[in-house]
């Protein structure tokens, strides 16, 4: 297999066959953007040699890829329509690895509905890079930004956080435990909530994906909205398992809430949209909860059953 | 300087304060696309490895990096709106190269019109890589393809072919001359033909960028149009400087056609919008050549005064 061989057997399907690629023969890929929408575009690098860890296989590398890009899209409320790729391998890649990667994406494609729209590889001595820079539509004028939660608005989650943190410790060796399977999963193959992007977009006044870890993450909200907030630990939501560790003190909540890679979304969301809210989200199989609320001030704080601030090991999580 | 340092202080501005970058704060850019256009999106990753030289400085990086993506813009007769650039840097960068790599872009930012409108910046062992994601806005159904070219049409270029082969060259130290200051400029810097992409748009029926040499990305045009092309020697444009080279046996025009990186733009135009063309090109500072023709039939050659096909030693390039 030479580059041409790879570009044309592995690569060109993932254009989905759509006439905006061009077969990759063009110098740039076509997008008709439809009247009224906003374009978002956004860019994220993994680093094979910080993000992933030998045991990924180039299903688990692809999968990661792509989805923490898409990720991005949820948190602007935008439905995601197609990406750029740029590979930089360490050596040109064997065959088997260009198939697992390329398949990977493919079914990615398939299921959250985006082509890709060209790219380039590269040859560079150094651990494998793989920047997808992606491109989404949301209704002109409604992407979701951070910058705009207001005090009073509820503390929204899409899903459980803390099962990825769980994983990357495995998968770093320090921490072993049986029945490892739904932590690996959950850090090597995130859920991007596309799937709620247009309720998203409808009901969230501000959002962020969770990638640095919840209290790092919501920081940025509270931070550039002005705004503080309180979360109720109670309220957030943990997988049993992930619960199981914490009682046997495997691991803390603190490890769990600051571990990052959860790819949930994380909202504000005005008190009487959130009935509405739910019921659509669950209608497209996504579970909110509401963990807490922004209030007026700075920082953020995370408070147990007896309304105690839990006191963070390392400072700059609970206030900046 | 650490990274957050890095980003506030020398890439914040490449943003060139534009609403849409949100600051660098969110998920993603929000580009607002005018009604009636189409957006046109490419990447190319500049390699530290194999496509600059020791001798490049961060200016000269941050130049070729962006012009190159700039150059693909103009081919499909867009007009660049922004770009994403993810770096990878072999090393935490030091405060002086970052400060020539950003003023350089910056000023790249203002002669052509364009801001950033994010990325990400990553470490990994290895060269430093450079990948910019364009995106451009062309009228709705009007960009420029490479399949598109009609027997007949007439071969035209933007500007002098080879200067950029010589100056690798002597970058390369495979070639010593004097007064190597105009070669190693056009090597280092190319000027993208942005300046004319509407009257690309409106003018050429099939473009490329000359980005891997005259014959192989004309190659590109015919093959992918079912047509062939005839170029005459004697009318493809090479500066005084590049002459004398051939002239004394320095360099050979094989050399010059399909050395590469010029990054002009070469096209098919039907002969009846020649003058046009040449005259709209020429009041906006770009004098256009025509160097030959498009026929039906397959493969590109270059005759000389006596009509006599050029032999050129690699085969390949002058049949496909």
């Amino acid at each position: 297999m030479n580059e041409f061989e790879m570009i044309q057997q592995y690569f060109l399907p993932l254009t989905m066959g759509r006439k905006e690629a061009e077969g990759l023969q063009d110098d740039a890929a076509i997008l008709d953007i439809p009247e009224g929408y906003d374009l978002v575009i956004s860019s994220d690098t993994l680093n094979g040699g910080t993000h992933f860890l030998k045991k990924e296989t180039p299903a688990h590398i692809a999968h990661k890829a792509l989805r923490v890009n898409l990720s991005d899209m949820a948190a602007m409320g935008a439905q995601p329509l197609c990406y750029q790729m740029n590979l930089a391998f360490s050596q040109f890649p064997d065959e088997e690895w260009v198939k697992g990667f390329s398949a990977a994406l493919l079914s990615d494609n398939e299921a959250f509905g985006v082509f890709c729209s060209g790219g380039d590889t590269t040859v560079a001595e150094g651990p494998l890079l793989v920047s997808i820079t992606v491109t989404g539509l949301v209704p002109k004028g409604q992407a979701v930004k951070r910058s705009t939660a207001q005090a009073g608005d509820l503390v929204v989650l899409t899903g459980p956080i803390g099962q990825a943190a769980v994983g990357v410790k495995i998968l770093l060796d320090v921490l072993e435990i049986e029945n490892s399977e739904a932590f690996l999963e959950a850090a090597h193959k995130p859920t991007p909530r596309t799937t709620i992007s247009d309720e998203i977009c409808k009901y969230a006044r501000a959002a962020v994906d969770v990638s640095d870890g919840l209290i790092a993450d919501l920081g940025h909200v509270c931070q550039t909205s002005g705004v503080s907030a309180t979360l109720e630990l109670a309220k957030i939501p943990f997988t049993d398992e992930t619960k199981a560790l914490v009682d046997a003190n495997v691991i803390a909540y603190e490890d769990l809430l600051t571990g990052g890679d959860d790819y949930e979304i994380a909202m504000a969301v005005a008190p009487e949209n959130i009935d509405a809210f739910t019921a659509e989200a669950a209608a497209k199989g996504v579970g909110l909860s509401v963990v807490g609320v922004f209030k007026d001030g700075q920082g953020l704080e995370v408070v147990d059953e007896n309304a105690e601030a839990l006191a963070f090991k390392r400072p700059g999580w609970t206030h900046f």
